[in-house]
């Protein structure tokens, strides 16, 4: 039952990230844009101070399930941090068109992030990148249960 | 029409990724493995020789398509090259159990891949990650139109 009600949810929002509209779902993703051509997929690498590690989680995890749940052109924001070195964060991110990018960092959320944890953060390096297979494709999503 | 035929797809696909078994779609994607406890979500990150970066992204293309798509644990299998430079490739590998991971390096496709770029590699990392957010979910797949 409860794998069914999942499932309904997330095929209406698959449906919604090819580009047309869904009533809503149990799920809180919004609908999504298309991928455009000069659409932007990066990995952010960030390296933050051990002191401030567990704060910045909270700022993290908080800007990129609010990006990925409220803006259409924000299709992937998937964080992960090193075992060998949690200080040590990467960001899939899959904006899909350079105006979605503008949108987003301007956003009120991704500027609490940026304002409150930029004494946290050692390094940033944001690395654009190409994927090698055009057919290779990614739905990210926060799964609420 | 082909958006419908698509999602269907797609939508069948997903279920499938939630462990159930579904009939066959137009896409060539396999029945998937849930996430076990001791899954694996990877950066594999590979520096190539420049002067054989051309072949090996024909290798590394058709590894992760064959993986992901013929191979139940292989969950996600995500290749990108920077653009600064081609030659550093990042790979985001998730398998759904450490069985999964060894299945999948016994493979003939993987042992193709392996053995026939092994000249062509000049560094390879594996680094291992934990998602900062659990309910942050990817669902990787070839889209063959």
């Amino acid at each position: 039952m409860i794998r069914n009600i999942l499932s309904a949810a997330i095929s209406a929002l698959i449906l919604c990230a090819y580009g047309c509209n869904q009533p809503e779902t149990d799920n809180d993703m919004c609908d999504k844009s298309a991928m455009q051509p000069d659409g932007i997929v990066r990995l952010s690498k960030i390296k933050v101070h051990p002191e401030y590690l567990e704060e910045y989680l909270r700022y993290a995890v908080e800007v990129g399930t609010t990006s990925l749940e409220t803006e259409p052109g924000v299709l992937t924001m998937y964080a992960v941090a090193d075992k060998e070195d949690p200080c040590n964060i990467t960001i899939l991110e899959t904006y899909a068109s350079a105006e979605a990018y503008r949108s987003h960092i301007a956003s009120e959320h991704f500027q609490k992030y940026k304002q409150g944890t930029l004494h946290m953060v050692d390094s940033l390096v944001l690395d654009d990148v190409t994927p090698l297979n055009p057919d290779n494709r990614i739905i990210n999503f926060i799964d609420r249960k």
